[in-house]
């Protein structure tokens, strides 16, 4: 007990997002770490069904119901039937930090066999710089025993606040429909002892399974967009926050670090429903990677919502020749960002980065 | 003896090089990885001093007076009294690899115990393909055990030829000067069990002690520059290699691959040493990465040499305002793509990528 920590990092700046359909009995085994945090709980599906929460956790939990009597017309931004759900939980936290995890997700152990605090460890991410402008080979360059090496620009060795800490999963990999029939045994047994900066410049497929990030620099472009009942589309929710997410970052100078720490992914999903879910995806994503990897912004967009406005309109000119779905998906982004500032009032009107900064 | 392998992987193919000033010793301990290999050995300094070379291995060796004879006026543009001389051996091997090693770097050992075949890593890493146009969280998606995650394009899970394998250092970091004053005690003791792509549009530290590439594919982009004797500065002779090698990877739609292996590096130089040779690269290099980061080759640079060439022409025009150094040095590039040819006369016909790729 007497390496326990007496205060836990962040115990009132985090909020733990958890979408959901079933009772959390998870989060028993995660009781050592998350039980000093705040919880959020989106409830998906039949908003009549009683989700059991295990006893000492302090919750607050949304159904359907709960979601559409608090945005009222504006709840149609927020998917239904699909994961894509939890992105309401940003929305109402009050708090600076986010952290989201998905229900079949347990406690990964190190390779010297303990329980790796994966909140812990994102939480040190975040508070710590990211470095996406040149690349350091031994990489967090901010880790305890590393540094930056020869030939790192001394100008560079600041950083830029970290927006995005995106963390991995060993046993079941987050592999799309395809990959789950072709390699239905495969597991991930690798751990790879690492943290790094994505650089700027350079898209990558966000998964919101283990998933934190700094609601106060990025929030409002973690829109899950819509995804599930009535949609075309399902599984390329985290995709399309993490594009958007990381063109925003780059223009506005925040970091976005991916590796440590890992969770153990319990269960694959069924890879026949997932395919329905992702056909769509699988063909879009070939036109929409080089849509995101050409987006520009213009100077003037400052703050979060200025790029998200801006990115909404580009998908509206640019995509909705790739299937009508994109113009109703950039009116729920503008949606999203009015129902995100209709909430967050405050953080609205102070959204102006101190500095201005743009690319 | 059943798990060593009866053919070594490229065992004529391949060629070790070295640059030195003293006995190879330090060959005893790569004997079961590199005695199946030909060696070249660069000898740097007092050409009429003896190398030892243990016995039973396969080696050519060059001195100084062996440069200056085989390159006439040309030697010139090959270093002197400095490691960035090894880039003459590259020059003279007939072979489509090279992998080369500081003399100071021994076998390391894997979190197993194990010892750390590098060069056999090295080779893997250059048969396998890299992924630098879009980000693959679990790291190389060819390893055994990984594979492409959700959302990564399939129009991309091809990957390019890699032309370039970064290898990193246990024990000794590879820092700069002023990093070695003010951690005069760090070991690098992390293992990282990772190899990844640099993306598209990224720079790196390339670090010449523990590094591979595909001399057919990169070869004349690894000039070193002109470091050491008469010259105003040391030590960033891989860092200049791996600036113009990337720019003309990204370019020419090659990539490049960092991490393992490891090597275990033995021996820190002497920081004060170190801090003299780098001091004007350290400032230099605050106006020579946004430069090349801003390079751009056009359309009709189809080859390495063409890259190259049209590259000393930018330095000469943009960074001889920096220091009348940046104008010697592009004419020692345009001198060493005209060495290269002339010692390299079928294989500069053929340099033409057969689909003329160029982004």
């Amino acid at each position: 007990m007497a390496t326990v920590s007496p205060t836990p990092l962040l115990k009132d700046e985090l909020d733990i997002v958890i979408p959901t359909i079933r009772n959390l009995d998870f989060l028993e085994m995660w009781r050592p770490f998350f039980q000093p945090y705040h919880l959020i709980i989106v409830q998906d599906g039949d908003p009549s069904k009683v989700i059991k929460v295990p006893e000492g956790f302090d919750y607050e939990l949304y159904n359907r119901n709960d979601i559409n009597r608090i945005l009222g017309p504006k709840a149609s931004c927020i998917s239904f039937k699909d994961s894509a759900c939890r992105c309401f939980g940003y929305m109402v936290s009050k708090k600076k930090y986010i952290y989201t995890i998905d229900d079949d997700c347990f406690v990964a152990k190190d390779p010297s066999g303990k329980d790796i605090n994966a909140l812990e460890q994102h939480i040190k991410n975040l508070l710590c710089p990211s470095t996406p402008f040149f690349f350091n080979t031994l990489y967090d360059p901010y880790r305890d025993g590393a540094d930056f090496v020869r030939g790192y620009p001394f100008s560079l060795r600041e950083g830029v606040p970290t927006a995005v800490s995106h963390g991995l999963w060993l046993n079941i990999p987050d592999y799309d429909a395809p990959t789950q029939l072709v390699k239905p045994l495969e597991r991930n047994t690798r751990y790879v002892d690492a943290i790094m900066s994505i650089p700027k410049g350079t898209l990558f497929p966000m998964c919101g399974m283990n998933l934190a990030f700094n609601r106060e620099l990025i929030g409002p472009a973690m829109y899950f967009g819509l995804m599930g009942d009535g949609q075309p589309i399902g599984r390329y929710d985290d995709m399309w926050a993490g594009w958007c997410t990381k063109v925003i970052c780059d223009h506005l100078g925040l970091g976005v670090k991916t590796g440590l720490p890992y969770i153990w992914h319990s269960k694959a999903s069924n890879p026949f429903v997932n395919l329905k879910k992702e056909y769509k995806g699988i063909y879009w994503q070939e036109e929409l990677i080089p849509f995101f990897q050409s987006v520009t912004l213009p100077k003037d967009c400052t703050t979060v919502q200025k790029c998200y406005i801006e990115i909404s309109k580009q998908v509206k000119a640019k995509l909705s020749k790739v299937d009508d779905y994109f113009n109703k998906l950039a009116d729920a982004m503008v949606t999203w960002i009015e129902a995100w500032d209709e909430l967050n009032p405050s953080v609205a009107k102070s959204a102006e980065l101190p500095n201005g900064a743009a690319k």
